[in-house]
């Protein structure tokens, strides 16, 4: 038979097998470099800080059971079939309730909320809907890992623009985008984390949020505002979200901002329950996406979030319960390290969200002292990890939110032999 | 300022608002034509064989009540939080014995078992780790139209083969791998829905199983077995799946071979729980695709399907529940379109799975009869929907799943009456 021939004599030089076959984008991939550092700090007796998980102890197991027993009593065989890419009903209002009134986001209706597997999806569908290889997305230095390999995994370039105490360095980023308007690459996406960014803790100061609006509208970038932190302010005051912020603006911004919110802080990672708040010319791009990927998010996990979330009651006592316990924690790590460690490590004021980010003040490695660090029993992610240059090399993150005070004293004071070793 | 310059000028043009700023392959994707359709369908009094949905009074909502307060009492926190990309063991451990039980597909061990946000995430992340943009995936014409979705958002090249009713047309696979040879563009997947395909519920002969893996190794292309429908077999033997036929042969195949496996027929698609079994030297590229996709699938919902899924003398009960179901409606369906439409409508034999595919004897567009049909009170799927082609101009989709009996004559008699106002 011609075609039998045909594929022996294909054949000929061997089968490709195995790993030739895999995409070049999927070769380009990377692996969360804190993921596999996590597998190294797993040992008895480590104090870690490396990880960005949520305390365990405040994850409300009971009132989920009692959530899931009344959607699974109420919804019946809803909760369990297919259901819509756009979301449930219930989630969307809820969502839109709290995010107005939060004033994180401007929501005109429910209709703008776009439910996604966690929040990192809906970074997943935004480079799907928005970047084809080569298009340049502009990402905070340090930044979230998660988006970074979101975006790459798009194909997209990414050009990390400096953040210091305030947030993103909106003055470079004008210098970035003047450079990138010239060569005739302009970004598709410019993507932050404005309140206690991760791993910086930073929070966008209000007249560079209003600049970077500005920016949006001149420029015709889709700015991205991820806000898992936001609801974990414990001092000061909160900052107007940029999609509320753009919604008083009659010069286009509120048409190019997404806020992208999640439970996954505020009552479990686990529900794997977020969500896109994004304007209409963009949703339908998303939607496809979705279902391309994983058809929609679960009903039950969807409806067990909006039954938690609607419990005003439960909700405010469990966020300060949260900000109470993270506050405690942080101020601790604070203390600590000033005693323990003192002058050899510089920290910013920390008002919320989940991290401490710290500097060598004398300029040491922060992989070489990872090295020692676990040797002495205590973790933490050294600042390359989320820096697309070697800006990050002295720094350190430092996770506050699953260790007692005590277990942080004696964290840093690990920290404080591990760093006198090293110099 | 320099930069405030060039970013006026630039914008001088109009910066580029709203669509503009979507990705090529954005714009070339396009939604599902079932959703579309379904809304048109969404009627009162309309008799719908049109959905694709498991029977929702068999969704087995007190036994998965028990189950997530179980799952909540055993594994508290470890339920809500954030968990590996690889899924939670104790699934991962149930889905390899039951697989293997089975012979759907060989496992080695637990670790071969990675698990997915439903099987629609498994298309995708074998998508992104295999396909390039302009890489050839063949398909079965008619087929599953997620899968197009998937494969085609990695722009990918999707080439149909045709089935009879014995699945995939093999004789003709070899026809186009001769000329994808030839061509220098040999496919990087051959992707089979081999138990009861959607849409035309058949089931792939085993000889032709046997030849579909003597091509993969030859011509050395990922075969992907996409197997929801497998357990609903409710007359007849079984046949092996494909990863267990190919763990017998020593010519590479077993290395170039997939199983995607879901929860979503036999329990719930409520859940979004799948999984994929891939060799060793796929599965790391698969778990960094689904790390920047959503980090990992829930593990409330994973620990609430292991939980229901290791329950043996339940699972056998509601599994012969589901079949005894469908079998009776199966049949139902098929003595009503015997009796009401006759020769006019042409089906074959239906012995598992949720569909019938039927074909206009009289060669009429099965398009014209929808648009009679819905006024007539009974909706369906057109075959158009799942061809690349216009081969299933003729054809229908009937789930017979979601109506009882007597609605299923009811349908019958409608069908009829449209057929009869068409010709």
């Amino acid at each position: 038979m011609g075609n039998a021939h045909a594929i022996a004599a294909a054949s000929r030089p061997g089968p490709r097998h195995g790993a030739a076959l895999l995409s070049d984008r999927s070769r380009a991939a990377t692996s969360s470099i804190i993921r596999d550092l996590l597998l190294l700090v797993d040992r008895p007796g480590m104090l870690s800080l490396a990880g960005g998980l949520p305390a365990p102890e405040l994850l409300p197991v009971d009132r989920v059971a009692t959530a899931t027993a009344t959607v699974l009593a109420t919804h019946g065989p809803r909760s369990l079939q297919y259901a819509p890419t756009e979301g449930m009903a219930e989630l969307r209002e809820i969502v839109a309730t709290r995010a107005s009134h939060a004033a994180t986001a401007h929501v005109e209706q429910a209709e703008d909320v776009l439910v996604t597997t966690g929040s990192q999806q809906g970074l997943d569908l935004l480079a799907r809907a928005l970047c084809d290889p080569g298009d340049v997305v502009v990402v905070e230095s340090p930044g979230y890992l998660g988006a970074l390999q979101a975006f790459a995994a798009s194909g997209a370039r990414l050009i990390g623009v400096a953040t210091d105490a305030d947030g993103l360095r909106v003055d470079e980023l004008e210098q970035v985008l003047d450079g990138l308007i010239v060569a005739g690459t302009p970004p598709k996406i410019v993507y932050v984390v404005a309140n206690f960014q991760n791993p910086s803790g930073a929070t966008l100061a209000l007249d560079r949020r209003h600049r970077l609006l500005d920016l949006a509208a001149r420029v015709g970038f889709v700015l991205v505002e991820d806000d898992p932190y936001g609801a974990l302010r414990f001092r000061g005051e909160p900052l107007a979200g940029l999609r509320a912020l753009a919604a008083g603006r009659d010069d286009g911004a509120s048409g190019l901002t997404v806020s992208l919110g999640t439970v996954s802080k505020i009552v479990s990672p686990g529900l794997r329950v977020g969500w896109a708040i994004a304007p209409d010319w963009l949703r339908p791009a998303l939607v496809r996406a979705k279902q391309a990927t994983d058809l929609h998010t679960s009903p039950l996990t969807q409806l067990i979030a909006a039954e938690v979330l609607a419990d005003e009651g439960f909700m405010s006592a469990h966020l300060e319960q949260i900000r109470s316990t993270y506050r405690e924690r942080a101020d601790a790590l604070a203390d600590a390290l000033a005693s323990e460690v003192g002058p050899g490590i510089e920290i910013g004021a920390i008002d919320g969200g989940m991290f401490c980010w710290g500097r060598l003040a004398g300029g040491e490695s922060a992989t070489d002292l990872f090295e020692v660090a676990i040797d002495a029993g205590v973790a933490f992610v050294p600042g390359d990890a989320f820096c697309l240059d070697d800006s990050g090399r002295s720094h350190l993150r430092l996770c506050f939110t699953t260790l007692t005070p005590d277990e942080l004293g004696q964290a840093a004071s690990r920290l404080s032999i591990a760093l006198s070793s090293l110099t």
